[in-house]
Order: C-alpha cells, then sequence, then structure tokens
C-alpha cells in the first residue's frame, strides 16, 4: 500500500482487472492508459482512475485516406549523388529509397518543383537540360561529364514512419499500412476535425486524450532494404507539399527551392546553422500547427475532456518552447525520461497545466523475461532524472507497456512502490518552489530557447561518438544547481546579454549550430560578448567554440578563451605555454579520489580513450585536438600529448575557461560546477549547499525552509555537506537515498 | 686504410695534421673543410684534399655594415594581437621582439609602409586614425572598442639569425653581432662583389667556396627572452625592403601590400595555400637571387675555383627546384642528411656537378663525450639514408665538426671507415643508372616541384604532432622502387596529369597547402581527377585529402575515395559500412608479423597512441577522425572506435584508396607499397624486386645487370627476395648489410 496517493500513471490491459487494483493501491497510481499493443476495458475503465488514451490525428485512418491519395504527406527527398561518365546521365533517384513508404509525385509538375544541382559546381541545372522519365523513375540530365549531380524531387509519404518501424520490427505481416494524410489539405483537415467530435462522442470514458502525436512526424525514411536511413526526431521533412510551399510563398513574399529544404543533402539537420529560409519555414509550419492543434484541443475541451500531447512522433512544429505553443491551449505533455536531460526537456515546458514523465524500463519482453532483474535500470532511469526533478519536477510520472510483464517481477513492484512514494514526497515538497540557484548560466547555440534542452541530439538522444562528449555537459547542468537559459545569437545582437546571466556556454564541433559558425565573424557579436566578459563575466567553450577559421584565428574568441586550435599555419611559431597547474581550483576534486563514476550510470557508458592513458581522474571523452594556450597569463589546468585539454584565462574583470569535452560522470558534473564558479568568478559559491563527495548532491528550497541530500549511487556514500551559510555536517548515506533536512536559522 | 679512394669530405681543424692525414687515410677522404668553430692551418691545406672554405655573403662585414645600416636586411612584422577596451588602444608593437635583433623603420614613412588592421573586421585602418610615436615604439589607434587590432610595421635586422643563435646558445659574450646587409641595396651589392674578388685573392689555397650561403636567411626571429619565437626555414621574411618593394611594384604592376607578407601572422608558412601575390612575391626573389648569385658564382669560376651552396642560412631565394637556379652556375651543393627525405632533397638538385651530404653526428660536444658511444647514431642515420641514396645518391659524402673530438672514439672512426668504403663501391654501382621503379606517383600539392621532397617540414625536418603522420609517407617514398614526382594544382590545370603517372598522392591536414583547400573548389581539377582515376588512375588520400567544405561533401574527391569525413552534419544518416576487410591486400603484410619497427630509425621515434590500443600491426600516427565509407563498394581495411582509417574503393577502371596517417616505419613502408601498387591496379608489381621481410629492401639496377639487398636493421635478418621475373630466394642477412648480385638472365 502506498503511503500517498496519486501523479501516477499505471499502463494496463484488458482482462488484468484484480492485478492492476491491487498496483494501482501499491504505486498509488491515479491514472490508466492504453499502450501500443494494449487495450483498456469498461472494466478498467470503470475504476476510479483517469483514463488515458491514445489518440491518432493524422494516420490509422485508411478508409479515409485511400480516397484521398493526393492528401498525402509529402517529403523532398534528394537521390544519390551521381557522377556523370559521359554527355549524358540517368539518375535513379528512387534508388536507396523504400518503394513502401514513399513513391515519387508526378501529379505536380517536375519541372516546376523538382531540382537537379551539379553538386560539383554547386549550380542548378536548367530544366531544359534534363526529362523525367516517370515509367521508370529516373531522370536523364544533360551533364557535364564528371561532375556529380543530384536530383531533388518530391514524394508522397504512403506510410506512417512509426507504425512503419514497428510493423516490420514486430513482423506484422499482412496488417494494412496506415496512411499518413496531411491536415493542410481541405478535405484531411476537415476529416481530422469530424472523426474526433464522433470520437469523443463514442468514448465518453476517457478522460485524457493523449495525441500521438498531431499532424507531421519526424523525419525518419527508410531504404531500399527496409532499414533507417535518415532520422532526425527534430527535422521538418514531412510537413512540405506543394499546398505549403504556396501558401508559405503567398505569406512571405518570396519561394522556398527544394534545396531549402533539402540543404546538400543534410536536410537541416538541428547540426546545421539555420539558414534565414529554413527559419521562416519552421516558422510558418510552427504557425500552421498551433492553428489546426488548437482547433482539436476546443473540441476536447468542449467535450469536456482533457488534451494531452505525447512529446515525440508526429510532434513536429508545436515546438513546445516556440513562439506558437501556448496558443494550442493543451493540458498536458508527456514524454519519455532517459536521463536528466529529457526530464527537464518536459518539465520546463511552459503553458502546460501538467507534465509527466514516462520512465523506463517500458514493460516490454525486452528487459522483462525469465532470468533478467530489471530493477537495476529502473533504479539507473530513476535516479538518473531524480536530480533533475529536484530543480523542475515533472508533474506525474508513469510507465508503459504490459502491466502483466511487470506484475511478474515482484522485486520489481516493490522497486516502483518506493519510488512512487519518494516522487510524491518530493514533489509535495519542492513543486512551486524555486531552488536555490548559485550560478546562472546561459548555453549559445543557434537554436537558444526554441530548442531548450535539446541541443546535440541525434534521432532521441541516442549515445552518438560526435555528441556524447556534449552531451555530458546537458546533463551534468540538468541536475545542477545553476540556473540555465538558453540564447541564440539573434537574441544577443538584438537586445544584448540578460542582465544576470554569470557564464555564458558555447560548446559543439566547429561549423555547427552549437558552436554557431560564420556567426562569430560578425564582429558586433563578438565585441558584445568580449565587453561583457571584460566587465565581469564567464564565458566557457567547449569543443571547438567559437570556432570558424579568419582573421588569423580559428577561435574568434581566443583571446578571451586564452586558447586556440593549431591548424597547421601557426607550427612556424613556437609555444611556449605547456605547463599545466597541478593546483588549479577548477580541477581540484578531480585530485585523489576516483569516483565510482559510470558505474550506474547512463548516458555515457564507456570512458573515452583519453582517460585509459591518464589515471589523472580526467576524462574529455572524443576530446580535441592541437589546442594550444595563446597567451602567458593563460592557467593550463591539464596538458597531455602535447596539447592543452582544460584551461581559464582571467580577461578583465572576467574568465574565459576552456574545456576539451565533458561526457557524463560524476567527476565532470564537479568539474563543471567549478569551472562555472570559477568563470563567474564566484568561487566562493562552490560550498554553498555543496556536498563534497561528487556522488552526492544537495538541493536546497530557503523559500521552503528545507533542503534534500541525494546519494546518486546504488551504493553507501559518505559525504561532507555544507549548509547555504557553509556549515559543514558529515553523512552517511544508504544507497539512491534522499535525505530531507530542515534548514537551520542561525 | 680504405679500400677504395674519394668522396668524402673531412671537417679538420689547426694543428691535428698528423691525425687528419692518418683519418684522411682511413676514410678515403679526398676534402678537408673548416666548420662553425675551426680553421685550417697552411699545413693542413697543403695535404693532397680539396679545400673547402664556408664563405659568408651578407654577415661578418661589421666594418662596411656599419656605414651602411640603412642597407641592414628588413622584415615585416605583426605586432601581438591588442583588444581596445576603449576608443583609443596603444599597440607597443615590439612586445615580444627581441630589441638585439630588429629595431624599427622610422626612416620609410611608417604611413605609407605599414599597415594597421582590425582583425575583428579583418579591415585595413585609415592611416588617418593612427599615429606612431617613435620614441615609445607605440602607435596610438583611434579603435572601436572590443576589436582586435595588429599593426604591420618594418624593422631593420640588426643581427644575422645564424650568428645570434650560436652567440647566444654558446654564451659568446661581449663578441659582436655580425650586422646582415641587404646586397640588392647599392653599397652592399657592390662591396659583396669586391670583398669576394679580394678574398679570392687572399686565399689561393681555397679550392672550393662553401657559400654559406647568399644573401637572405630563412626567418628566423626572436622574442624579448632572447629565444626563438618563429622560424620557418622556407620563409621569405628577411628578403623584404622598400627597395624590394618598389621594384616589385614596377616588374608585376601593382603595389604588395604588408598584409600580403605578414598574412594575419601566419607569415605565408609553407602550410598556407599560397596565395598568387605571394607566389609572385617569391619569383620576384628568386629572380633576384638567382641574378646576383650568378654574379659571384662567375667571380669564383673566375678565380679557377668551385662555388658550392649550402642548403641552408641564407639559402632564400635559391630554391634549388625553381626555375631560375640553373642561372646561378653552382658547381655543388651540399646539405645536412637527417634521413632519406632530405638525402633525396640534396640529391634530387639539378643543374649542379654534384651534391654532397652532411652526415650526422655533427662532431661535437654533445655527441662525442666520455661515456656515450656515437656508433648508434651514425648508424642509424646511414642507414635510414642509405635506402635514399640507393634510389639516388648524392655524389659526395662528409662530416663536420672538431675532428680531434671524432678521433677520441675509436670504434667511431672504425665504423665510418666502413661507412665510406660502403658508399663508394655502391656509388660506383649505381651512379648515373636508373634504378628499377615499379610505379610511378605524383605528390600533388600547392607546392609541386618547386619543393620537392620539402613538404610537411617544420623548421629543418623536427619532429611535430601535427607532421609526423604525413612525414612518414615521404620517409618511406624516398628509399622506395617508385618514381616520385611532384605536382602542383596549376600544373594540372594547365597541362593535365603526365601520361605515365600511376599513382596521384594528395596528403595533408585540411585547408594546408599539401592537401590544397580551396583548390579542391575547381571544378575543371576534380572533374580533369575524376576522370582520369576513372580512365584507370590511381589515387591515394592521406589525412584529410581533397578536404574543403562545400556542396554535401568535406573531401571533395569523396565519390573517388570512398570515404567522407563526418563533421556532424550527416549524423541524421544511418552508416551501415564498418565491416573491414581482414584479407585485404594493402593490409597483408601487417598480419601476423611484428617487425622490429621504429626500434632503430628516426624520425618517429613513439608510436601514435593509436598503435597502443591496437595489435593488429596498423599505425596510423595522430591518424583522423569521424571517417565514413560513402559507398557500399568501399573495401574498408581498417574499422576501429567507429572509424574507418584505411580503405580502398574502386572507381571505374581506377580506384581510390585512404589512409588515415602514416608514420614512418618499416610496416608502413610496407603499406604504402602495396596501396600504391593496389591503387595502381599493378598489384602483381609488388613481388618483383622484393624482399618478403619489410625491414629488408631490394633496389634493382637492370641496366648494370645488379641488384642490391639491404637488410635496414641493427640485427640480422631473413628474408625471401623475389627477382624482377618473381624468382623466390631466401637470404640471411648480416646487421646493416648490403649485399650485391648480378641479375641472372633466363
Amino acid at each position: 500500500m502506498a503511503e500517498s496517493m496519486g501523479r501516477v500513471t499505471l499502463p494496463s490491459e484488458a482482462g488484468f482487472l484484480k492485478e492492476t487494483r491491487e498496483i494501482m493501491e501499491r504505486w498509488g497510481a491515479d491514472a490508466l492508459r492504453d499502450s501500443d499493443g494494449t487495450k483498456l476495458d469498461e472494466e478498467l475503465k470503470a475504476l476510479d482512475a483517469k483514463i488515458y488514451t491514445t489518440y491518432f490525428v493524422a494516420r490509422g485512418h485508411n478508409e479515409f485516406a485511400k480516397e484521398h491519395m493526393e492528401e498525402c504527406q509529402q517529403l523532398y527527398l534528394m537521390s544519390k549523388r551521381r557522377t556523370a561518365f559521359a554527355e549524358e546521365l540517368e539518375v535513379s533517384f528512387m534508388d536507396g529509397y523504400f518503394r513502401e513508404q514513399v513513391i515519387p509525385d508526378y501529379l505536380h509538375d517536375p519541372k516546376r518543383w523538382w531540382e537537379v544541382i551539379d553538386r560539383t559546381t554547386g549550380e542548378v541545372v536548367p530544366v531544359g537540360q534534363w526529362e523525367v522519365d516517370p515509367a521508370r523513375h529516373v531522370v536523364r540530365i544533360t551533364a557535364v561529364p564528371f561532375h556529380e549531380y543530384t536530383v531533388s524531387f518530391l514524394v508522397y509519404a504512403i506510410w506512417d514512419p512509426t507504425q512503419m518501424y514497428n510493423h516490420i520490427t514486430n513482423d506484422w505481416g499482412d496488417r494494412p499500412h496506415e496512411i499518413p494524410f496531411d491536415v493542410r489539405q481541405s478535405s484531411s483537415g476537415q476529416f481530422a476535425k469530424d472523426y474526433l467530435v464522433q470520437w469523443l462522442k463514442d468514448n465518453p470514458s476517457v478522460d485524457v486524450v493523449r495525441f500521438t502525436t498531431f499532424f507531421y512526424h519526424f523525419t525518419l525514411v527508410f531504404n531500399e532494404q527496409a532499414k533507417e536511413k535518415f532520422v532526425d526526431w527534430f527535422g521538418y521533412g514531412a510537413t512540405v507539399s506543394v499546398r505549403a510551399l504556396e501558401e508559405f510563398e503567398r505569406k512571405y513574399g518570396y519561394a522556398l527551392r527544394p534545396e531549402d529544404i533539402v540543404d546538400n543533402g543534410y536536410y537541416n539537420s538541428p547540426f546545421r546553422v539555420p539558414t534565414k529560409h529554413y527559419l521562416d519555414y519552421m516558422d510558418f509550419v510552427q504557425r500552421f500547427v498551433a492553428g489546426k492543434a488548437k482547433e482539436l484541443v476546443a473540441l476536447v475541451h468542449a467535450a469536456g475532456r482533457e488534451a494531452m500531447m505525447f512529446l515525440g512522433d508526429n510532434w513536429i512544429g508545436t515546438e513546445p518552447y516556440g513562439r506558437y505553443f501556448g496558443e494550442i491551449g493543451l493540458d498536458a505533455v508527456v514524454g519519455s525520461v532517459g536521463g536528466g536531460v529529457s526530464l527537464r526537456l518536459i518539465s520546463e515546458i511552459p503553458h502546460v497545466k501538467y507534465t509527466e514523465g514516462r520512465f523506463l524500463p517500458y514493460f516490454f519482453p525486452d528487459t522483462f523475461y525469465d532470468g533478467n532483474d530489471p530493477v537495476p535500470e529502473a533504479r539507473k532511469d530513476w535516479i538518473t532524472a531524480r536530480r533533475a526533478i529536484m530543480r523542475k519536477p515533472v508533474d506525474r510520472i508513469g510507465y508503459g507497456g504490459y502491466l502483466s510483464l511487470a506484475y511478474r517481477f515482484p522485486a520489481f513492484v516493490d522497486f516502483i512502490e518506493t519510488v512512487t512514494d519518494e516522487f510524491r514526497t518530493l514533489y509535495e515538497k519542492i513543486k512551486g518552489v524555486r531552488p536555490y540557484c548559485g550560478l546562472k548560466a546561459a548555453v549559445l547555440n543557434s537554436w537558444g530557447a526554441l530548442r531548450s534542452w535539446q541541443a546535440y541530439m541525434v534521432a532521441h538522444e541516442l549515445r552518438y561518438k560526435q555528441c556524447y562528449s556534449y552531451m555530458g555537459l546537458m546533463e551534468s547542468l540538468s541536475g545542477m544547481a545553476v540556473d540555465v537559459s538558453f540564447l541564440n545569437f539573434q537574441d544577443i545582437k538584438e537586445n544584448g546579454i540578460p542582465d544576470d546571466i554569470d557564464v555564458i556556454i558555447n560548446a559543439g564541433d566547429a561549423m555547427t549550430a552549437y558552436s554557431g559558425g560564420e556567426e562569430w565573424l560578425d564582429p558586433a557579436l563578438v565585441s558584445r560578448i568580449r565587453k561583457w566578459v571584460y566587465e565581469g563575466g564567464g564565458f566557457l567553450g567547449v569543443g571547438e567554440p567559437t570556432a570558424c577559421h579568419a582573421n588569423g584565428r580559428y577561435f574568434q574568441l581566443a583571446d578571451v578563451l586564452g586558447v586556440d586550435k593549431e591548424l597547421g599555419f601557426t607550427l612556424s611559431t613556437d609555444k611556449y605555454f605547456t605547463m599545466a597547474d597541478p593546483e588549479h581550483y577548477i580541477s581540484a576534486d578531480l585530485r585523489g579520489a576516483h569516483w565510482n563514476d559510470r558505474r550506474d550510470l547512463p548516458p555515457s557508458e564507456a570512458r573515452g580513450r583519453y582517460q585509459s592513458a591518464d589515471t589523472s581522474g580526467f576524462d574529455f571523452g572524443e576530446s580535441m585536438r592541437n589546442i594550444y594556450a595563446t597567451e602567458p597569463d593563460t592557467e593550463i589546468i591539464e596538458y597531455s600529448d602535447g596539447e592543452v585539454h582544460a584551461a581559464a584565462h582571467p580577461y578583465g574583470k572576467g574568465c574565459g575557461v576552456y574545456l576539451a569535452g565533458l561526457p557524463y560522470s560524476f567527476s565532470n558534473t564537479r568539474l563543471l560546477l567549478r569551472a562555472l564558479c570559477y568563470a563567474a568568478g564566484k568561487q566562493e559559491r562552490l560550498y554553498r549547499w555543496f556536498a563534497s563527495n561528487p556522488a552526492c548532491e544537495v538541493h536546497a528550497y530557503p523559500d521552503a525552509g528545507r533542503y534534500a541530500i541525494l546519494n546518486n549511487t546504488a551504493e553507501v556514500q559518505e559525504t561532507a555537506v555544507f549548509d547555504g551559510d557553509g556549515r559543514k555536517t558529515d553523512y552517511r548515506l544508504a544507497p539512491g537515498a534522499i535525505l530531507w533536512e530542515s534548514i537551520q536559522e542561525w
């Protein structure tokens, strides 16, 4: 029996009434949901719980869709690059695409809507120099020999990507392919509303309509072997249509080219510094999605139900941190929690009454099978997310999958009973109370607030070699006593740097949207930041911050950071600054002790190779090559293999700090906290609401008169804890413990 | 007593007659030279040997120089980058320079000859917005706050860099500083000739005037602590003068800006893709140097002596592989040998009667001290250079330093006796005989033939982290049975690819002169190379070949190479090609066996970190990150850490091959040989004149009817040897042995 009740959503399934009731009581659940592959029966719906039901807007209605195939969703795709070996080149543009997913759009004139590009010159091939052969799906080009060509072409999507993925993965055989239709088109737009009205009438016991999701799926394209070819969880690829392009031109006063969408085959990946055209197009789609979703949500409300949005699948254009999201009028957002970053991504979403996190593991046979213990994964997910919850809680937690499967693992049921109680306890203590933040940091990249907590993600936070050394920065921040905001370059250019920011963070590989690329060639931007640092601000660069080779520099703020990257052009210049300071403030907690890093925690499973060659405690992940100190007053914190990997540099009253990479670990979280304090010139802040042991953390809520001490591991930990006045007390914490204390007045 | 005589130059010193005669006999020396710090006396000069005497043209005549300080050599220097923190900025432009080496030129109007640049915008600051204060060596700039500024200014050099280096290093106290004067100026030009005429009269026993060297020292600038600040062995920095700039403008029809020389502070390092202006300036200097040197050489010849040039020090503008070098009329060039690359750099120099290599170790106390054995270094130097000598011998070898020091090490004297005999023997056998070359390779970079055998060098072939993985390519080639030529991009654009080339090699870091940077955006160039490969050519890329991000590619010939580098923009695209072929032709000799690599051989002392994590035998040195296969038919040869490091890719009838780096080792020399054979589609060539053991090599001279088998180690080696028809014989070779065999006719 739960010690408290509520704020927990349980998946259930038909014919599982008694056990559902038992687990509801033990976990204190107050809502029931269906899942992929499960349905709730009437007995379950009659229980004393809110009933969530998954609702698909733009798929799952083939009877309608088949009558309106001209309203299928569309994408611009780029053919493979093909080299002309003679003066005529045939490009089989569908090569490499999955014909069960997409078919060429020959309804609209290819000469108007397609584009053939000479990728050797970058020039568009005049339409008079190519012909389409629809019978063979071939474009015949009058070519320059040994130039490479691509064809950008419109397709209709005839299979919803999520259903396609599940269908193929689970071998669903001849189950019909769900056809995705585009609500921008007149029949589909009308159908979506009409169907919802009727559905609400037909499903009176549903309390919460769980939109999964609205109109446009993130870009997910399969190859000819029915395997994933391209996946961009943020991609607007499937929002395109001739109608959309025509409306865009009317509203924005200029026409988009196919290349604005295809973008060299990069398809405007979030790693690309976004073009003005692409930002306009995103704005255009967001406005449409918000307006249309608002209509559906209004229907839900009119029927006396709640509207909840799933953060994923057909979420494109909702942009929960965007300027139109509030207009939709949603009651709630639910999303999957894989760690602190995705927790904050959900919990910080504005304009909703509540947020819900779906925790791992999903109750599926890949985890819940005989001989496996699901508790460690559940503990890992919980403990990792918990530190982010302490900063900004979701309002509810929940699970998904087959409850009957989970029920067969009593230790798991026991464990989740403690988790749900712990969640409710902490929620009651901290909800609406501003946590103590010792510092205020702004993450500066091309996306800014629009993509809060979404930086560096490929697919939905998969581990990628090129990303984990930056994702660790976000994961560390997600549970840190630091107020985190997100700025883009335009924000600074237009409004300057907000007064209360202590540290600006710029982190990423060169020329990506996360470091900013050519944005750094804007003299107004760099001089504004220099001035701000000079007057006392902190600037933390990770990886290749401010990188764009020009004017004798690679890091455009090398003067602030005190380091630059050797590209080969200054090898003739002697580099004398190679002595690291073994006593530096920033690396103080790496010395001597070695914590039990990563043994129990995702998302960076393996130490970078750097670490293996070095027992100093530093771990820069993929790290960065050929960084050197440019100034005699650069404080080198780590130097090895002829390179600087960590440094600090005074600049006026302010400071630049450089780190070569920051995969997530307790040690690196501490390193980051110290780096932020140091950059801000607020070193003394460290010992306020602070646990000496990096495996533990303190979260304080002065307005509520309490603080919590967390053990972030599955082992016993000992730590000194410093309160808000720096008074020290020693603690011994049970595995995974969270200990609440009252703030003592002097 | 030597078995043969001649082709050896001995350093000697006054008062060492008897021992000199003894060593001359044992080593078969036929020439005597002085060295830094030694003089030959009349008794020595009377011996039966040619007498070489070091001759300085543009230094060492302070009595003249002090009378003509306005004719001192000049340089353009760039101040440190200084940030304006207010609307006025003072730049102490001499900060960081050594005032005993350079002084500002206030004789010529700074407003005309200097340049102040806003490095934040890249724009030149109008001369009305800055003033020079000569009393304080300060430029006062009306600045934009928080922009960075530099001052490019003219200085006079008042201390010859080589003498300065020796003076400071050896603590020569108040010995006068030798003032470098500029023979372009009228008095200095006349003096240089007059003095030589008189000197030749005064030194009748000198047979060979060893010019050390002509007029302009390579760029070597010291800092305020009298330590090296900038060194570019290829740099034209010290050739500048107001007079030169004015003459340039008259001849080339446009004026150079200071920035044409200063180049963002990179000073046109050879790693920079050269600008048209810099190439014009080099041409201008070369024409002057050739013309002026020709006058001096004519005086030497008129006096019945030989003129020899030292390859180094004041060699700038001679460009031994340039278009004007032949006009000088030199008899000989002598240079220092540090390995196979520098041996070929000397031995391939055209337009001279003979070349001489000065071998290591120099007879100086740093090697010749009690308790140290100089033989291993001597053996290492000899064996390393020997494989290059087998391809193209120098005509003479020699040593330098204090003979009296070397004489105290009898084992060393014995060893050099064997070396000198071995040299004469092989020279007699191969001089003028074309060695068998199984393949013809062209190294393609921005410098081409002008800088034959000079790629990747910083200072004079020092080991640099950023270079050794490419230097290894050159070192491997220097002793390989491959005909090596050098092409620049203009050569190909104007004349196409020479018919007989088997493989084009493009190797280097992105955007450097060695990979070529934006040259690869020329459609004519890339399509020309594609066509050539398509029709059967081979293209070997090392590091970041053809790299310049544009049109959706980083490697512009990714289609040929079958690999590209992930910059972050295509992370959304699935990469399925990750399986390496463990049986690939190119890596065949890395499997199983491990040779005694590097234990006995420079120049890459340490294995790259890659190797330590991998026992497969691959060693890519610094290697390259995030390379992936782009095509299903890319043959992956090595894949680790989520990256491709070696691959091959068929392209029409030709082939592209990619290697992530190639530090010098026996294994990598073999890997390279196989890569070249494979790229050329001439795999069968491998087993012609071939030793199965990579520690051994075979050099064949069909026209002379003989071949040599070399053991390149200090240990016994066993190997199978394949002759020109592929017939196999087993050998056991003594340490360092060279075994001569006759070619058997069938």
